[in-house]
């Protein structure tokens, strides 16, 4: 791998790193298959990264992504991937993202347990200008179970969306279950997102499919449908 | 309101309902505000339903629905809304959807305590059938809690777009919780999808984002990220 130091001024580090033709891509990141294949009868099963869900348009997260995971990761047609651990990414992700031109953004924010939990809250600041930025969508965001680090960023985000804080815990508790931080859930409270409210929203799924399907006040029809019917 | 039955073939049940003027609308369904508005300082904060999430492009589920959760509906710009439950819709509900051009579609699915289970598989196969329909786009799904009939419907689509049982398990689980039921997860795992498999999946994240943006394999960057710099 060909490592070559772009820039660095304290805040971020590029690293351009070596083109892979397909034909060299590794058998655990072969093409996903398609809906024309023989084996769509249970054989070829996708398999999501642990607690992988869909925030908003062009947005996921999930836990730690491994080999198994990268057929279907392939699918979303990632753009850029947020990595929210302070740990090397492994070399086997590394080459996924290469052979599929992802862009890894890293945000190394230690683990904590509680009561020593510090959230940087300038790095969470940082990583949701990545996640804002649509040229870097569609955007996977994870550390490595997709429950704390993930959490407080999308909080952050449904914040800046206007969730008000109670649907904000609610998002947080479904992923992070018995393993919620109540510490987790002050650090989103107290986030000012007032710094971000300039910023278009656009890629949100409120404007943009809103405003790509909203019909006019007209009628409204019901359909009722009975089982045996 | 004036009912007019337009069609029954014992399939379903179309009512055509009376032109409500946006003037008329009652106060619990005005307009959302906007990011230009002066109340973006918390004020005026947007209150998702229960459960809420999105599960594709174009497709939300959730809980059921209250006025509180109105101003948040409109900003999806909904098309239609599955209901799972038997019970008729409330009319503050009703109000909504007809100011709002939104057509619903209701499939009277019992609620069901174990061991006594009994998830209607046609009406399912029905529901998913709507949900599949891009026509009906943005759509949301909902029963009364967002966990059981919401989270089985969601599964079978999760079948259909060819994720492992074990990741449509732990999506079921994520909203479902302690409410899991192993009858729900049964009934999923032995859910056929064989015969939706020519339909067109051009609604999924998969296929649409993918298709948009994905990007020949030719370099990778890597960003580092560290506080206080």
């Amino acid at each position: 791998m060909k490592l070559e130091e772009v820039h660095q001024d304290h805040i971020c580090r590029t690293i351009e790193v070596a083109v892979v033709e397909p034909t060299k891509v590794s058998p655990a990141v072969k093409l996903p298959p398609t809906a024309d294949d023989s084996e769509t009868n249970g054989e070829e099963l996708y398999i999501p990264p642990l607690n992988f869900a869909m925030v908003d348009n062009g947005i996921f997260r999930s836990g730690f992504p491994d080999c198994a995971n990268f057929p279907f990761l392939q699918t979303l047609g990632l753009r850029s991937i947020i990595y929210l651990c302070p740990e090397p990414y492994p070399d086997t992700n590394m080459e996924f993202l290469k052979s599929n031109g992802i862009e890894l953004f890293q945000f190394g924010i230690e683990p904590c347990k509680e009561p020593f939990v510090n959230i940087p809250e300038g790095t969470i600041r940082k990583a949701l200008k990545v996640v804002l930025d649509v040229k870097n969508h569609p955007l996977l965001i994870h550390c490595k179970r997709g429950k704390h680090r993930t959490g407080c960023l999308v909080g952050c985000l449904r914040k800046l969306q206007r969730w008000c804080l109670t649907s904000v815990f609610d998002e947080y508790q479904c992923f992070a279950a018995a393993k919620a931080r109540v510490s987790d859930q002050r650090f989103m409270e107290l986030f000012d997102v007032s710094s971000f409210r300039h910023l278009p929203l656009s890629f949100s799924c409120s404007k943009r499919i809103g405003a790509r399907f909203l019909r006019p006040s007209s009628s409204c029809q019901q359909r009722l449908y009975k089982e045996g019917s």
